[in-house]
Parts: structure tokens; sequence; C-alpha cells
């Protein structure tokens, strides 16, 4: 009876997880090789699956046989992969419920015409083509947490979405820490003698860098027989199943670290994806314990890994053959120095790590000023150009380096922003951890061998996909809650280094 | 009230076109792109989404919908777009509703790891690794076989679902002439002196060929904001949406001739696909009236355009300027013979077009064979050989280039061949009526106009949809029903010129 009970439970999950997966193909599909013709058909598609998938997680059936594994699992040992499906499956169905199948099917078209305009509008760094469109997603948003009254902040369900269990509160709190001390670093730095990076800015031809690019996610482990690599207007990666994760990466001809660091970071939440316990096939523990988890896994490759002195030990002699005119007559030193320049820019993707949680917390204040009515959408751009003078004393010259840079909105994401910096946050916590356990990790990164420290985060955090939540998590791996103590402490001490 | 019931009917129409545009982008991603490690979750997606499909066509919701429109579309217009609607809506519901959900979800599950595993198994030349498989959706086809009990022949159901109306007793009468008189037709080439075909065996650079192929089918019409081509082991057509019509193709160095013609024939498909009236947007009315229809489409973009001196007078300069050290001292009579030689050979796609209905008529009989249970799927690669050299004389030295070369079967595409024998008959008969009203179309084509072709075509067949059957669409076109002897005739009169 208790089989039968948990099976059909997990018959169910899985007809939710093939829908989730093949949201996630057309979601794929759309980004790397669409016409423009398809957008609007791709939208109803997209539409009708999420709707059907809503009903398939609000549905009496699961409700019932939920209800009834609930019963059963009151003896079963709290840890254990069953009670967690079914803890991790109560909390999405109850969120769920709250929400009209019918605002779902609209979210969906909206987000998909979203981002096809979006794009379009950033093409031609044209805000007002986008503007009604993202009103309609902000308007949609609204509604959203109107579901979820009472709340303690409007912010909340947004936040749950993508962090389930933190708090608004909790947020604000870090960030306000984060920021007193990362406006003190950055102003620290600017006294300091510059740094020069201008050899990343000259021309490195994209075949060359996509070559490398693969070079390294493979190195790190990337397995190309359970993934794949496209080229997509904004990096991401998605995942099809347990046996299809895949990245993409942006190549700009004249700027060799852009490409370079999407791909190692988009490597990095891949290599999460690909490391899920194999018990999880088709349920909704295959996934990530939160997006913040899995920043902290993309960051720390990208970042602890990706611009530490020891990996480019070991890379930076395979760059300079690549690429001998334009790396030749750089150092090493020079070439580690250039890629941790501190320098206020405009593009998040793109900005060093001492300014990097600015361009969040400027996200995170107008997703909430919009929520909450104080801001209207028409008046985005200028308010960005003002905010980003203020933070960071630099201003776009135009919509697609400012307001427009990144699809997220566009993609209905609001919430998502600040699990980038709580993704920076936890990586210099797990690092800590990984380095307790790993003393000469230093040392073999230096000789390219990545395998320590992969077996190391499979182990303890990988496997585990959603079991845990992010507290949880954190403390089960660090020993301690969300803490930005330990990423202040990592940021002084690398930009001492780097601008001693 | 009328006006609720047909756009309620819409509705959930719209809702099962989603769903199966969503198929059809798994579909095609898995043939283009997926890593192997994808093949069972997108098994399981493509079973979901088709078992959730099945399910909204038989709905009780749809069929009461539907009787209600059927009861008030009475006194409209037979021909209305409503009517023809409702129509096809019903075919469809009545097939469907024979069908197990179970039947459509382990069908869908086999198909997907079948079309996997033919693709290892032909790149391995290894039938034995695909014959479990096969056997598998042999099997599951002789049970869809069985849900339509009584019929007159074993093969009908499965031709109804790709060629609604028609029955096999047709095909077999249409069949016997064409083998007759084509078989007459090979015996009398044969005595004649050969035509020299090795220039098109030279290296041909893989990228210029893919150029050029991308220039034929866009001076052809093809929209590339509405699709795009990609490449596949397999060439194909696929439809996400009016707005998204995808072709893909395959590049082999030495070999012209193949992709080449691949590219046009998977374009004259495409062609039809991004010319249905708008009016049947997100409707059962937008697609191909059948696959035979279709296959006049392709097949007559292929050859009576694409293997005419009239094409070549235009494009072979073109052709001879991109790969001057093949083809600069092949003479343009030459070219023209050598893509129409006439030799038995191993490959049906590449086979000449005085042979290759033997190779449908082939598959046919294999088909018939396998679902009486006259023959067993372990015995085809040799049953293969044997009527290869039976029917055309030729032996292929491995399975790859035998029983594996088409990826039909593996897909659960039992019922499908014969639409290309018979879509190359009624290419014939359009053509026919073509040039009746253009009578200077051989001109325009050498002189690269295909817009007066195309718009023929748009206007007389490819604007209908699905709105009629293929006899009526035939009869409506031709004025006559499907007939072989304009096919027979136009192959007497072009291999007569070419073997003059």
């Amino acid at each position: 009876m208790t089989d039968n009970s948990i099976n059909q439970l997990k018959v169910l999950l899985g007809e939710i997880y093939d829908l989730n997966s093949t949201l996630a193909v057309l979601g794929w599909d759309q980004q790397t090789y669409m016409p423009t013709g398809g957008a609007e058909e791709r939208g109803s598609a997209m539409a009708t699956i999420s709707r059907i998938m809503h009903l398939k997680i609000t549905s009496e059936e699961l409700q019932k046989c939920l209800s009834i594994c609930e019963a059963q699992a009151a003896g079963w040992p709290e840890d254990s992969d069953e009670a967690r499906l079914i803890k991790v499956t109560r909390r999405e169905v109850d969120r769920r419920i709250r929400i009209p199948a019918d605002w779902v099917a609209s979210f969906a078209e909206a987000t998909a015409i979203g981002q096809e305009m979006w794009e379009q509008a950033k093409g031609t760094s044209d805000f007002k083509r986008f503007q009604p469109f993202l009103e309609r997603i902000i308007d949609l948003r609204r509604e959203y947490a109107s579901f979820f009254q009472p709340y303690e902040h409007i912010y909340d369900p947004m936040l749950d979405e993508f962090e389930p269990g933190l708090k608004t509160a909790d947020v604000l709190k870090i960030f306000a820490i984060l920021r007193k001390e990362q406006v003190a670093l950055i102003k620290e730095i600017a006294s300091r003698p510059q740094v020069d990076a201008s050899f990343l800015r000259l021309f490195y031809p994209e075949n060359v860098q996509w070559d490398f690019g693969v070079e390294v996610v493979s190195r790190m482990g990337f397995d190309w027989n359970k993934g794949r690599q496209d080229n997509s207007a904004h990096p991401f990666t998605t995942t099809f199943g347990m046996g299809d994760v895949r990245i993409t990466t942006r190549l700009i001809p004249d700027n060799l670290a852009s490409a370079l660091f999407s791909t190692i970071h988009e490597g990095g939440h891949a290599l999460y994806e690909q490391g899920f316990s194999p018990a999880f096939f088709r349920t909704p523990l295959a996934t990530g314990a939160s997006m913040a988890v899995h920043e902290s896994q993309s960051r720390m490759w990208e970042n602890l890994v990706g611009r530490s002195k020891s990996f480019w030990t070991f890379y930076y002699p395979r760059l300079q053959s690549l690429f001998p005119s334009q790396l030749g007559n750089v150092s090493l030193d020079a070439f580690y120095k250039g890629i941790n320049r501190v320098e206020p820019s405009l593009i998040r993707t793109e900005s060093d790590e001492a300014t990097y949680n600015l361009h969040i917390m400027l996200r995170l204040e107008m997703e909430i000023a919009l929520l909450e009515g104080k801001i209207e959408v028409r008046d985005l751009p200028e308010i960005w150009r003002d905010r980003m003078k203020e933070y960071l004393g630099v201003v776009p010259a135009d919509d697609a380096h400012g307001i427009l840079q990144d699809i997220h909105w566009a993609g209905g994401l609001i919430g998502y922003f600040p699990t980038y910096a709580l993704g920076n946050v936890i990586s210099a916590q797990v690092w800590e951890a990984v380095k307790k356990d790993i003393p000469d990790l230093d040392d073999l990164i230096a000789q390219g061998k990545f395998e320590v420290l992969l077996s190391w985060l499979r182990k303890n955090i990988h496997v585990h996909g959603a079991k845990f939540e992010t507290q949880e998590l954190v403390q089960k791996v660090t020993g301690s809650p969300i803490d930005p103590h330990p990423y202040l402490k990592y940021l002084e001490a690398k930009f001492k280094e780097v601008y001693s």
C-alpha cells in the first residue's frame, strides 16, 4: 500500500517533470535558433504547456495522492529521499494552488512575446518597443503577489519562487552589510594606481574563443554526452533532464573575457545539473536546491576558480599559444590583474567582483519599487541612468547597455536577481569549507586537476539536488547559515593582492 | 450561440495544435542537436505530450463541442472553412477514439528510443542493435491495426493515418501500373549507352554546398524569417507553426547531388507549409492535405523543377563558378544528363526518377508482410538484400546502405513510404495543370523566376491546407483523380531526351 502511493506519486511527478522539461526545450530553442516568425505560436505553445503543467500540479489526483503519502511518511526518516520528495512536492503544490491557471497561461504568453520583443528592442536599443510588454509582465507579477496576501513584504512571493524559505527582510539585511563594505572597498581601490586590462579588448577570433571555452568546460568535467553548448543573445543553462544539460555562450570578438567567463559560469551551473543523484530521475528532486545555491556553483567556478592565480598558472600558457599576437607580451601576473581589474562598468555580466553586487542591488531596488507602484516602467531608462551614475559613476550611452542589458524581466524573472549576489556570498562560504577538506586545492588547480574539487562538490552539494532548502544546505555544508563575511573577506584579500 | 460553439471548438483545437507543435519541436531537436544522453528523458517527454494530446482529442469536452458544431453546420456551405474544420476534426476524433491512450504513450516512447537506436545502429551498420526496438514498433503497429478491425486490408489503418480516405487496394492498383511501365523503362534505358555522372562524386566542400542550397531555396521563395535550415542524419521538414517551418539537410563531401536535391526537396515541403491561409492559424487545417500531396510539392520542386534543363540553364553558370575545378569542364548538357542518370542504386533518397518508385514498392511489400506476420524483423536485412538484387540488380555491402538507410520505421512511420510514390504521380498531374495555365513556365524557370510557379501553387494548393482530402484536391486541381499516366508520360519523355 505504502509502495503503491509513493509510486503513484512518482508517476504523477514524472509527468510534471516531462512537461517542465518540454518547457525547457521550447525556451532553449526560442533563445537559440527560433526565427522571429515563430514567436507568436511559440508563445501559445509555452502558454498551453505551462497551463497543463499547472493543472497537473494542482490536480485533485496529485493532492489526494500526496496527502496519503504524507500520512504514510510520518514514520519515515526525515532525511530520506522519499520524505524529502513529499516535502518538496507539498511546498510546490501549496504555492501553485494559490495561482489561477489563467494567470499561468497569460504569464507564459506574456513572457514568450516579452523575450522576443526584448531581443528586438535590445538590438535597436529602443526601450519604447519593449515597454508595453514589460508593463504587462510587471502587472502580472503584481497580480501574482496578490495571490499570496497577507505577506510581510510584497517581494516575498517573488523571492520565494527562486529561494524557498528566504524572506526579503533577510536579503535586505545581508545586502546592507555587503553594500557598506563593498562601497568602501571600491573607494579604496579607486585610490590605488589603475590596472591595465586593455589587452582583453583586442581582436580575438570567435572560433578560437569558442574552442578554448570548450576546452575549459571539458576539463572542468562537463559531460558532452549529456549536454551541449550553443550561442544565444544572453548566456544561460537549461536542463531537459539529467542526460541533457545545455549551456549557451555569447562571443564578442573584441572582448576576450565576456565569453570566457560566461562559459565557465554556465559550465558551473551545468556541472551541478549533471551531478544529481540518479535516484532522482524524473522527480522534482532532480533540480538545484535554489537559484542562490545554483549561483554559488556558477560564480564559484567563474570567480574563485576561473579568476584565480592558480587557474591561470595552468591555463595561461595555453591561452597565450592560442592568441600569441594578442597575449604574447602580457605576463601571467599582468593577465591575472587584468581579468580582476576593478572598474565601475555598465554591464553586469562583465562587471568585476567588487562592483557586481551593486548591479544586483540596483535591480532589486527597482523591482521592489515597481511592485510597490512607486515607479513606472516608462521611467526605468532614466532611473537606470541616474542610479548607475549615483552608484557606480557611469552612464550608459544607450538603453541596450543600460536597462535593456538583461533578459530576466522579459522572461518574467522578477525575484531572481538577488540570487546572484546571494550566490556570490554562498560561494565564498563553500570555498572555505572546500579548502578545509582539500588543503592543497590551489596546487591541484594550478596543475589543471579539477576532479578533486568536482568530486567534493558532487558529494556535498550536487548529489542532493533539491532535497534541502538553501539555509539548510548551507548550514550542512559550511556549518553556518548564509553569512556575507567570508565573501567580504575573500574580496578584500583578493583585491589587496591585485591592487598591491 | 453558433459563434460560441465554433469559437470554443477553435480554443480546444488551438490547444491541440500547441501540443502538436511542441511535439514537433521535441522531435526536431532530437534529430538535430540532442546529445545521446538525452534520449531516455526525451522519450518520456514525447510520450507524455503525446498522451496528453491524445486525451485532449478524445476528450468528452471536445466531442460534445464538436457535436454541437456539427448540428449547427448542417446549413453552412460545404466548402466553408468552418464546415471543413469540423469535418477534419471529426475524422481525427473518430480515428483517435479507437486508440487507447496507453498505446499512444508506448508508441511515442518506443519511437523516441527507436530513432536513437536507429542512429547508433546505422552509424555502426549493426542491424542487430536496432532489431529489438524495431520489433517493438512493429508489434505496436500490429496492435494499432487491430483497433480498426474490421478492415479490408491490415495496411488500411496505416495508410489512413497519412492518406485519409485512400485504400491499400487503390495504391496497389496504381503501383501495379507503375511497376510494369517503370521496369520496362529501366530495361530500355539499360540498353542505351551509359551517361557519365562521375563528376558529381568529386570533392565538394560542405560549406559551399550549404551556401548554394541556401541560395536555391531562397530563390524558390523560402521565407527565412519563418524558418531555418539545420543538419540532421536524415533530411526532413517540420512545422512548429505557420511562422516557423524548418528544413534539414545532410552534407556529403563527395556527393554533390545528395544535399542539393534533398535541400530542394525539403524546400518544396516548406513552401507548402509556409503557404497556408492565415485564417487557419492554430487549427488542424494548417497542415498539408496529406503526405502524398506534400510529396507532390517536394518531388515537383526536386525533380520537375530541380532536375529540369530550364532550371540548370539558369543555375549552372552559378554552380560552375562555385566549383570551377570540379565542373569547369562539364557542359550544361553533360551536367543535365548526369543529374538524371538512371542507375539502379542502393539509396532511395539519391536514386533517379526511373528507379525511385521501386524502392518504395519494396518498402511497401515488406511493411505489409511484416504486419501480416509473413516475415520477421530479424530477417529484414537478408530479405532486403535479396529483393534489391531481384528488383534493381544491386546488393548493399552493409545494412547502413540497405535496410537501415531510412529513419521512417524507427519513428514508427509504417504506411508512409507509399506516399512518396503517390507524390511523384500527383506531381506530374499538377505539372500538366500548371503548364496549361502558365505556357511559358520553362522560360520563366530558365530565367530563375519561380514566383509565378509559387503563386500558382499557393493559390491552387497551399492556401487550402488540409481543407480537402487528396482525391478531392487532385480532382479540383487537375480535373482527374490520382492517375499514374501523366507521371509515366513525363518519365518517358524525359529519359528519351537524356538517353537520346
